[in-house]
């Protein structure tokens, strides 16, 4: 008997039928949203308790396994896709709000609670929890990933919104980092070495989050530029002006042509900015005067409202969409998207190039971003399996990457490494690297938790 | 030859008199503003380069000798002292500021630059580094302390506002951690590992650092209150109001007398709150009212305004100088302080219980502390080398610290762990405490950096 069938026949006699060898549930599990074809674990555990991910991951590092956490797939770096087979460990069944400290404005989540389960909980209470990246992620994975999206410009990124976090490491060991205070100094700061570790040290099997206040007053507004130059200098002299902006993307006339067709906008095509206000009433009007002052220098069109919460919701379900929208202009295409992340000073020279690069190139191109943050993101339409398309995308994509890295930037603002961007982390990273692999091994010395990608050597 | 003095010798030879054996500047450096009794290093090296930071700790890590780290010598819980011997490493004299990017909000300086001495290079630019530990610390050490203070509630701590470091590791590799870009999502974030590590892993030699624009209107305010528990109250009701706070510092009645003697103010002897608004004319004219609303209902007597710059410098002055304040109703009095950061819904109990506490005990105590995050601090006034006395605060702060622990809080918000907390690392962190021994062991396998500290199993 070889050992996987080992783990496996182990990991049934634990848990029976929650142990699965059936082909479309090792397809879905070891997929995600990204272009890179799937990679089949040999088997999928729903685990239901820290208890049952302790005890499995026990069996695998026994028999050494690979092992792959899930969340719910909606990753696009294939962080989830099974590289060196293995079981992949599905929390999604563990999904209860534990609990909710509303005078402390934190909650502390089972892994598998999606973002909006969350916030529809909180409903009555005043509070959300603002991290946005479009997919309705699990707050696990999205710990895991080190998630941002629309609103990390004012309330930061999972990295700032994760307080605390129960952990089963690599042996069955449970241990738990951080507190649910709002700061300490009392040793390594592991709660922000798994934020962001992408399965590769352990399984987060509990995630204690910030929450913040609702603001008094929200507005939002669209904004188009007669230039991509003009809409992102404008960006970067509102982030310069410190009005406290609580989202402004960017989003170029592709995307733009995608949202008027696939989420029924009659938007004008042209550079644009999606910008929203969060303050009391005086504060936000406050805010927009000075960002629509600085929108005209840089040759805007004028602010036009969305002020009712319905026109508000239409236009970031629009913006949340720009992805299915996109492929929406190439049915069937799928979805090879790069993310990069700048200093601000240096954003508009990157999305100029990307935009430059790709109209060159025979692949069109959409390109957005959460501009706010210097955090930009490179669709690129290609067909699954076309290998020219993808090889164009990916020669597209390295240069994007390349010269965030020259402008003193990172190789991902939020989307992370997966299998797709190991390749850039020596770059990045320098001999950074080999302290990293230290670390991973130092968690991990079997090297079971989402083996060949983060803490590994690129090949 | 001892082994020590093959370090030394080996250093001097290239060094020259850059290496110190004289005893008084051991002493200097084996000791810090702790009431712990110093314990002092062989010898001393001043570093002038990465380079030299890195060529001794070859030097130290081939022989097996002890490192510590050395910026100001401000920390407050024995960081800095030499436990087992060793060379200190003092990085002072490394302090250019390297870079200011005042378009991205950031600047890059070595380890021995000061905050004030940031502030002051960055005063033509209307940005400012705002963490504020009270003594004009180094930024290097501020790092590694993870250091805080009265600004943090809003701009965050030492965590939040480093970006990028570089580390010397223990072997003499130079490392690069992080980036510019604000934010990344590629690998293990080793930047935040390094921050908060206490000189544990390896040596900062650079930094880079967030700048925030200095906001268009600043007001502050002080207000008294009828009772201890009405003044926290206050704080915790201010904190959920969402009103973004830029200070709101907590003084019982010990601290008002203090920094009325040592910093000739004429402030009321009662609980206090030294509060500051930061924003636009009409935004902070809208928190302070909001504040100033909650306050009465509270028991506040109302707010008295410094509203010039030259009061509300005075006002911030006093609070810093409250510590020395503090020391001088005791002259010769050492700096027995312990700090504890709890939910802001647990804040009340905990101070009343440590106010409690300290009226049954024989030892005069202060309690002050940075309140809208729910940490404070409790100053014992002992006499250097007076067992009883060191004993007695001693039980009261191991107190402080269990009942924050019990209320979901942490062992210490920003003094750190040095030689005096050790021993709470156990109840506070359980099971990850070994994963924080196998991650020292990861980047410091002689165990040279800081041995004894952070990272070490406590007796």
């Amino acid at each position: 008997m070889t050992t996987i069938d080992q783990t496996i026949n182990e990991l049934e006699a634990l848990f029976g039928t929650r142990v699965s060898r059936a082909e479309a549930v090792r397809k879905h599990h070891g997929d995600d949203l990204s272009y890179i074809p799937a990679m089949l674990p040999d088997a999928v555990f729903f685990a239901e308790s820290t208890k049952d991910v302790s005890q499995a991951l026990a069996i695998c590092n026994a028999n050494r396994t690979p092992v792959i956490p899930f969340g719910t797939g909606t990753s696009i770096e294939g962080q989830t896709h099974a590289l060196k087979g293995g079981i992949s460990i599905d929390v999604s069944g563990m999904a209860d709000i534990l609990a909710v400290n509303e005078a402390d404005f934190d909650a502390v989540v089972q892994p598998g609670v999606r973002r909006k389960q969350l916030n529809e909980h909180l409903r009555a209470t005043g509070l959300s929890f603002p991290v946005d990246p479009g997919a309705d992620a699990s707050i696990g994975g999205m710990a895991a990933t080190r998630a941002s999206g629309t609103n990390a410009v004012r309330y930061g990124t999972m990295r700032e919104n994760v307080l605390a976090l129960e952990v089963v490491l690599p042996d069955g060991k449970v241990i738990r980092t951080g507190t649910r205070a709002r700061k300490s100094s009392t040793g390594y700061d592991l709660t922000k070495l798994f934020v962001g570790s992408e399965g590769t040290l352990g399984i987060i099997t509990e995630a204690t989050v910030r929450l913040h206040p609702i603001p008094a007053a929200i507005s939002s507004a669209v904004c188009t530029f007669g230039s991509l130059q003009g809409a992102v200098d404008a960006v970067i002299a509102t982030m310069q002006s410190g009005v406290p902006m609580a989202r402004i993307e960017f989003l170029d006339e592709v995307a733009i042509e995608a949202a008027n067709n696939y989420s029924k906008l009659s938007l004008k095509i042209a550079p644009t900015l999606f910008l929203e206000f969060h303050g009391t009433e005086t504060g936000i009007k406050e805010q927009a005067e000075t960002v629509e002052a600085i929108a005209a220098e840089y040759g805007a069109d004028g602010f036009e409202w969305a002020s009712r919460p319905e026109d508000r919701n239409r236009l970031w379900q629009a913006r949340h969409d720009s992805s299915h929208a996109t492929r929406a202009l190439r049915p069937g295409s799928a979805n090879f998207v790069t993310d990069a992340c700048v200093p601000i000073s240096a954003l508009a020279d990157n999305i100029l190039a990307a935009r430059a690069d790709a109209d060159q190139s025979f692949l069109r191109t959409k390109i957005n971003g959460h501009v706010g943050d210097g955090n930009f993101h490179v669709n690129y339409l290609v067909m699954p399996g076309a290998t020219d398309e993808i090889r164009e995308a990916e020669r597209l994509a390295a240069r994007v990457v390349e010269r965030a890295l020259e402008s003193g930037g990172t190789a991902s603002g939020e989307h992370g490494i997966g299998i797709g961007k190991l390749k850039f982390m020596r770059r990045e990273h320098g001999p950074a690297l080999e302290s990293m692999v230290a670390l991973k091994h130092a968690f991990d010395p079997n090297d079971i938790m989402n083996p060949g990608k983060l803490g590994s050597l690129p090949d």
